[in-house]
């Protein structure tokens, strides 16, 4: 059995109790959080405690906190035997350096209140020092993930820096979509369909080759009329700015495509 | 039973047909297309023919050509009583002016030829300017799919620039994700369930709830770490534009987020 202590109350610490009170072989002993209020939730699940003084043995401490945070948390973690772990994309293990047992445990998702996780699908990126407790980590992690990956932190930084692009601002272009929709009163239900199958087409095609619209056309007379309806907007900014990336893509003259020479064009 | 003439051998034309096949109903009599070698794909299960002047009698004739294309092509049916329509979301019904009997049936989906696509989930878009016509276009579009909308063109033409935010710009940002990917040896299969999610998410949370990442939580040193890992590449005006645009999008002082008032500040 692994023992846990999960360190904080956000969305990341709520999806990993969930999953590892599924499992008899993981024991979340006890979860710590400066926020009572959130702490409510995990009460029923876990001991529960606001006090770093009364924090209890275990096999791994897992510091689910805002990046920014996990240096000064990390610190309150005292004479305790464990492996300390956070869970970021963007931060160096190197943070947690004055524990000899330490670790990354990323999940690579986007977690919300208010959605379940199937964590059988989230890839957990492991990172560790030590082999012994790089084994730890990974059966903790094939427990409740099929996806289990060990990878360096330039390497984990460059996925959590794509998951940016296809997760949070793909997200965003969804919120200008439904923007638009409400403007001219037709409803944003209608664009699901298109939504879904766009993102499950990178099953099959790769996303170079399943590109379509307008700019990977080159039809201009499209763009144009697009533009006009956006007016002096931020979105067209965005519009004009993604346009032209699709159509440098697109262009025969790139003959080297790697990311430090692809600058755009200034108009 | 609807007789058709589809006049195209794109993407659109080519999953029309594999869909109206289907359906005893529904008959395509003739495909016709000036390029004979697109044409070879429909032979198999309809006349073809690269002369508008062979032209066969139909109650519809579908014009799934580029935008561009379709006001030349709609001056090459000549003599004919059938209903004339495109299937552009971009484009006016008055295009087809010339014809008392004239519409629009737009099927709301990106095409690619190596993806199947149920057309039972794709919303069609219809526009007619008589009733008689209409109630055919309805009827044809009910054997096809469960989503079937009779909208303005001023909807259909946002629905379109929506559709570009969502699908064309986000399978870019899918297709830099990759590139990123690439750069660090990384596999982009790592992001695929973190691109599916992202998608499903809109079926419980709206676009604004599901949001998160260093943009929507102000967290600067990320932002900042990320820009120096683009240097000055295109990709970097994109992470700059899209999180300058999520923070304004979050900052409370946004009373009326309105589309046009939405400019974004130059920095």
């Amino acid at each position: 059995m692994i023992s846990i202590v999960l360190i904080g109350t956000g969305n990341v610490a709520r999806h990993l109790l969930d999953t590892f009170r599924l499992y008899q072989e993981i024991r979340v002993v006890q979860v710590l959080g400066r926020n009572e209020k959130n702490l409510a939730y995990f009460r029923e699940f876990s001991k529960t405690s606001s006090d770093f003084e009364k924090l209890l043995p275990a096999d791994l401490y897992i510091i689910a906190v805002s990046d920014d945070a996990i240096p000064s948390v990390s610190q309150l973690i005292r004479n305790k035997n464990g492996i300390v772990v956070h869970t970021s994309g963007s931060v160096s293990l190197d943070v947690l350096s004055k524990y000899d047992h330490r670790g990354v445990f990323y999940p690579l998702q986007t977690f919300s209140k208010e959605r379940k996780i199937d964590f059988k699908n989230v890839p957990i990126c492991l990172e560790s020092n030590q082999r012994e407790d790089m084994e730890l980590l990974k059966t903790l992690a094939h427990h409740i993930s099929e996806q289990v990956y060990e990878i360096s932190f330039q390497q984990r930084r460059s996925l959590h820096l794509a998951a940016v692009f296809v997760n949070n601002f793909t997200n965003h272009l969804y919120q200008i979509g439904n923007r638009i929709c409400e403007e001219n009163k037709v409803s944003f239900d209608i664009l699901e369909p298109l939504i879904l199958e766009t993102a499950h087409k990178i099953k099959d095609l790769s996303p170079h080759d399943a590109q379509t619209g307008p700019a990977k056309r080159g039809d201009k007379r499209t763009i144009k009329q697009h533009m006009e309806v956006l007016g002096n907007s931020g979105y067209r900014k965005i519009y004009e700015l993604l346009s032209q990336s699709i159509e440098r893509e697109y262009s025969e003259w790139i003959e080297n495509p790697y990311l430090p020479d692809r600058g755009i064009e200034k108009k």
